[in-house]
C-alpha cells in the first residue's frame, strides 16, 4: 500500500510500511523532477513527501536537519562559504544560517518549484531563503555546477534522498565535489541511509569516500520517528587527513545551543553519533 | 487501521502506523492476560505481537534485548542472581544467560501460555529457558512475589511494555522492587518508552525512580526499526549512590563481544546510550 488511502499517507519499503494520519492534503504536484506531496498531519504538523518517500515532518525535522548541518560545520575550523546540494525544503539551510561565521550559502537544486511550494506550505522549514547570504542556483546538471566552482566551498552538504542508483551517489560525482572544496579543511557531509535497511549501500558509499577523502567517518546520526527504519546516518569526508570528526575543532557551548535554538544537536550528541552498534561496526570494518 | 489486513500487520499509535508484511500467521490466541499474535513476516523473520503492540522481530530483537540485559549487568560489579519481570518471549533471558558469573535467574510472569508459545514459535528468542540456572515463577501478583523475595537479587529487569496506566509502572511497585534487591549494589533496569511519543511518561517514571533510588539514569538506548517512533529507552536505578552507569565497573572486552555473540552492545554503545538529544535532555532536567 502506497500513497494516500482512507485518511492516511503510506510509505512502503521492503516489507515494512510507515503511515501518518492525514488531516488535510495541501498539495499534490508532479514536476519534471519530483512527485511532490505536502499534507497537514493530525499529530506531526506538515509533512513533505517526494516520490513517495516521507522527507520530514514539522515534529521531528530538526533531528535530521540539525545533525546534517552542524556535524560538518562544527568539524570545520572556520566555515565561510557553504554549498547545499538538494535540500529544497530549506531545512538544512535554516540550520546553516545559524552560524554567524558563514558569509555565503549556495543552494544547488534542479527543481525550482519545490522551493516555491516549501515557501508556501512549509514556512518553518523554508525560513532560511529570506537570508541575504543565500544564492539559489537552479541547475539541471549538478556535476557541471561543481566543475564551474572549483576550490570554492568550505563545506558541501548533500541532502538528497534519491534511490540507490542515483548518480549523485556515485564516485564521479564525489570526485567533482572534492574539487569544489577549498584545499584547506574542505568538508563534505552526505545523506547515507539506514543501518537496518541500507548496510550494503552505506559500505559502498564509505568505500567511495575512502578512495577520495583522506579522512572519512560514518555518523550513525540519529533516530527520526517518521522514517522507515527509524534511523538515518551521514558520511563525512575531509580533505585534511588530520580532521577528527569525533573531536571537532569547534565545540559548541551550552549558551550557543540555546542561542541557536537547537533541539537535537549539542556537544554530546556530536560525539556520541559516531558510536556504532556492533553489527554495523563489523559490517563497515570489513 | 489495526491488526491483520490484506497481508500486513498494522500497529497504530497516536497518528502514526507501522506495518509489517505477513508471510504466514503462526498463532492467534487470547489468554487471560494477553492477546498473543505470532506471524512469520516476509523480511524480518518471526514477529511477536502482544495486545496489538509489536514486541520484537527476529531481525532486530537483539537491539532491545542486548541493551536491556547488558546495561544493568555490566553496571553491577558481580551479578549472581537476577530477576526478570515479564519478558515471556525469552529475549532478555537469552542475553542474561550469557554472563558466566550468574548462578540463578528467576523469571516472574503471569502468562504461562506466552512462554509455551514462544518456545514453539520463537525458538531463537526462547532458547534460554533450557538453562538449568533458570526458574520460572508463574505469578498473578508480581508485587506479592517481590514481597516474598526481599534482598534477593543483584539485578532486576522489568521487561514489560504495558500501557501507561499499568500498575507495574507505579511507585508502590518500584518500592517493593527496591526491597527485593540486595543491599549491596542492587540495580534495576526498566523499559521506559520513546522520547518522541512518551516524554511525559519518561519524566514521571524518572521522578519515581529518583524518589526511591540514590542513583538514576535514563538510557536513550537504541533504535529499533520495527517500533513506532523507532526508539525505546530504559530507566536504570541503583541502591548505591556511587553507581555511575555511564562508567560501569565492568567494561566489556572486544573478545567477549565475539564470545557472547553480541550484535548491538559493545563498550562504546554502553557509554553513548546515555547521551540525550537536546529536547529530551531539557525535558528530563526540569
Amino acid at each position: 500500500m502506497d500513497g494516500f488511502h482512507s485518511g492516511w499517507f503510506f510509505e512502503n519499503e521492503d516489507g515494512m510500511t510507515v503511515a501518518i494520519e492525514v488531516d488535510e492534503i495541501l498539495c499534490e504536484e508532479k514536476t519534471k523532477y519530483n512527485d511532490i506531496k505536502i499534507f497537514k498531519s493530525t499529530k506531526f504538523g506538515n509533512v513533505l513527501v517526494l516520490d513517495g518517500v516521507i522527507q520530514c515532518t514539522d515534529r521531528d525535522e530538526f533531528a535530521y536537519h540539525e545533525m546534517m548541518a552542524h556535524l560538518p560545520l562544527f568539524s570545520h575550523p572556520n566555515p565561510k562559504k557553504v554549498l547545499i546540494i538538494g535540500g529544497g525544503d530549506g531545512g538544512v539551510l535554516k540550520e546553516v544560517n545559524k552560524h554567524s561565521s558563514i558569509e555565503e550559502i549556495h543552494v544547488c537544486i534542479n527543481d525550482e518549484r519545490l522551493i516555491e511550494l516549501a515557501k508556501q506550505y512549509l514556512p518553518k522549514l523554508s525560513v532560511g531563503y529570506k537570508s541575504s547570504k543565500v544564492a539559489v542556483n537552479i541547475e539541471d546538471n549538478v556535476e557541471q555546477f561543481l566543475e564551474k566552482n572549483t576550490q570554492s566551498y568550505d563545506v558541501v552538504i548533500v541532502d538528497s534522498i534519491g534511490g540507490h542508483n542515483n548518480e549523485i551517489l556515485k564516485k564521479p560525482f564525489y570526485e567533482k565535489l572534492n574539487k569544489s572544496l577549498k584545499n584547506n579543511n574542505g568538508i563534505v557531509c552526505a545523506f547515507a541511509g539506514c543501518v537496518w535497511t541500507d548496510a550494503g549501500h552505506i559500505k559502498e558509499l564509505k568505500n567511495t569516500f575512502h578512495s577520495i577523502f583522506p579522512s572519512v567517518c560514518y555518523a550513525f546520526g540519529l533516530v527520526v520517528s517518521c522514517f522507515v527504519g527509524g534511523q538515518v546516518g551521514f558520511l563525512l569526508g575531509s580533505k585534511e587527513k588530520e580532521t577528527n570528526f569525533e573531536e571537532p575543532p569547534r565545540v559548541i557551548k551550552e549558551e550557543d545551543v540555546k542561542e541557536m535554538n537547537l533541539k537535537f544537536y549539542n556537544k554530546e550528541t556530536h560525539e556520541a553519533c559516531f558510536v556504532l552498534p556492533q553489527f554495523i561496526k563489523e559490517e563497515l570494518q570489513n
